[in-house]
């Protein structure tokens, strides 16, 4: 799937579950928003459907209209944070002129993400215990993205291109753990300015990236 | 700290329980080492003290020797881990003959690190709910040797220098996160050469931070 092509995303209510009215999508958009906040502040274990309920005022049959328990709503969630970071980057990678500007663009565009939504990592993060799929589906998924970006780059000229057929893949993943890190540290962690820490990794991308 | 310094760990025993004998310091060992095996597989939550002493072989007095708890022993673990990369990476980066080549000789033994040592990922991830403290110390002070490492590097003219004050952390915290997602990937999910994916990442962190 590339990140520049319009996202449809399928509901992420339980299965047989999904919302039938526009009423009911708010309604579950509330419910994945109180699980951000329950579960980004007291972890899964810690966290509750009531807790969620509570958050989002919502009744408790209400809840079980859209999931079928805990470890739904949580599943639901990581593929929420995982689209809607892919969301909010898609626009700059549609704006850029080349390969290389939007992947600087995407990193800045990231980095302002994680600011303003500290609790996607400990939710990402944790998934990794909570929903071990969901967690690897998101990397490789993201990854994916990114790979096809530079491969299309390569074709274009755009990017170094050498006969590795892992090479894509590796520069894909090596972006992605820097975006990952350099987030937590300088966006979560830290108050740096976004632009400041995305034009030194960038001087680097670009550099390290070049054709 | 310079990872280029011997280190001299002090004991990861337990305040007052620190081992006085060669036997001693053995038996610590293999309780880490049993500890490794039963929150690698079974996570924090699951694992127990009983199945850390059946992997060792040890009665449950003697782990009440040197560790108070099961929270005690993790954190001992996520320090040992972390020392542990840092000696397998020591020598490594001693033999280099220039910042660079130290860095991308620094990430092919880490590959090799995490390939024989798939549980320090589990432990360590798991550490950012387990022992928050001990996560954010060991990647800290990662972050910080390779900084150290850049800085001196662009004193000697062998790395790029900006005069931005953050530019050796944010490249320090790109290269782990270029390192910790490369080794999920690539050696802990799959079967790839270390020294063909090192290969590729190396050219790409050469090219972006020469000077």
């Amino acid at each position: 799937m590339s990140a520049n092509a319009p996202t449809e995303p399928t509901s992420q209510a339980s299965a047989g579950k999904a919302p039938r009215t526009a009423r009911g999508e708010r309604t579950l958009r509330k419910i994945l928003d109180a699980a951000i906040d329950e579960f980004g502040e007291r972890g899964f274990s810690e966290g509750s459907i009531v807790g969620i309920t509570q958050r989002a005022r919502v009744a408790l049959g209400t809840f079980y209209t859209y999931f079928d328990s805990k470890e739904a709503v949580f599943k639901a969630l990581v593929r929420d944070m995982s689209a809607r970071v892919r969301e909010h980057v898609a626009p700059v990678l549609m704006a850029a002129t080349d390969t290389l500007e939007g992947e600087e663009k995407a990193l800045e565009s990231y980095l302002q993400f994680a600011r303003a939504h500290k609790q996607v990592y400990r939710i990402i993060d944790e998934a990794e215990f909570a929903d071990p799929q969901g967690f690897e589906e998101h990397y490789r998924t993201t990854a994916a993205r990114i790979a096809a970006r530079l491969e299309a780059g390569k074709a274009k000229g755009e990017v170094f291109a050498t006969n590795s057929k892992i090479a894509s893949d590796v520069e894909a993943w090596a972006i992605m753990g820097m975006n990952v890190f350099l987030g937590l540290r300088f966006a979560v962690w830290g108050k740096e300015n976004p632009k400041d820490v995305a034009g030194i990794a960038n001087r680097m991308i670009r550099q390290g990236l070049q054709a």
